[in-house]
């Protein structure tokens, strides 16, 4: 089973991807914990090209090749071995991003996202969480946090509006495998939500197999 | 007009493209002289990714994904706006490289190719000369350079055999503006034929402008 996390900068993303990993390895599953971009030797080289530097040094169109490149290498190396041996994936980011990212924030390329990603990835997630937050306290948190990746923090909190309404959408348009969290909440409260609807979406996912 | 180079490892591509951008600067025009992978510094800096390291390190479908990222990068920020100044663009490699080496080297991946090519970028060059050699001379010629691009010249001569027919079908799919020249003969004599078929196509290619 492919599980992602997906949301606005300093929703909580991979503090509730570690939390559910753990969750689930304590009832037994066999998890990958992985994220995107990233995740396999190949793609963090590719993410070191997408995070330094001047965040207008890539067009939204190249961006979205290097993206779908180092996610290709991540879904050939690392999800789509652990997904045949049974393993559980759970990932802090994959398509979703992409499609709302790039998709929406220069230009209208969502179009050009779907044709991307249905000829080179194909694969969508099992289940995915949509962490639902105010951008500014979702802002204020990513800001906090600091480090060396504020690559996507500098879009500032209109842009992270549009974000958001753009994750709300997609968890319409994708209502079968997508489910929203209320990210306000404490994080153990929002964790046992998540682990919740994993577990219930496990058994069955791993009775079809 | 947007001129480029091709052919297997060693065939003289590179020395060629030198001595055209020299030879079309002596008649008057303003050319720009470039090269793939690479030629713009993003592109660059996606080259060293490509070229460094195992040969295997990446997927057919990454390096492909790769090289068109590289691609749009160079085409947004060099060849494009060259052309839009009126400029003469000569390119060491472009997309038919592409199309012979991941297209025809592991597995059959030239429809791919061409669909991302058609999605992401879609310009053709306007005279492309394909420099057609032996491949043990050529890869002889590629040994001695050396240098750190063994990258693709590791492929050994029964690959460059296929790669070889591989460019002379691609100059028979694109006969219009494919010209095969026979590169075993001395560089000054193929020089010699590349600049008048270039003089001869340039006029034609500014009156249409």
């Amino acid at each position: 089973m492919f599980i992602t996390f997906e949301g606005i900068d300093g929703c909580g993303k991979s503090t509730q991807a570690r939390m559910l990993a753990q969750t689930l390895r304590e009832a037994g599953h066999d998890v990958v914990l992985t994220r995107e971009p990233g995740g396999s030797p190949g793609a963090e080289e590719i993410r070191e090209l997408l995070l330094r530097g001047d965040p207008d040094r890539w067009s939204a169109e190249t961006e979205i090749l290097l993206f779908t490149a180092a996610r290709r290498d991540h879904l050939e190396r690392v999800i789509a071995p652990a997904l045949a041996a049974g393993r559980v994936v759970v990932c802090d980011r994959f398509a979703d991003s992409t499609r709302v990212y790039q998709g929406l924030s220069r230009g209208d390329l969502r179009g050009l996202v779907d044709q991307l990603h249905a000829l080179m990835i194909g694969r969508e997630p099992d289940l995915t969480f949509i962490i639902d937050m105010d951008p500014e306290t979702a802002l204020a948190r990513a800001r906090e946090r600091g480090g060396g990746e504020a690559r996507f923090e500098d879009f500032g909190a209109d842009l992270q509006r549009r974000m958001r309404a753009g994750f709300l959408a997609l968890a319409r348009e994708f209502s079968g495998r997508c489910r929203v969290l209320d990210g306000s909440r404490a994080p153990q409260e929002v964790a046992r939500e998540a682990a919740a609807l994993a577990l219930a979406a496990l058994p069955a996912a791993e009775a079809g197999r």
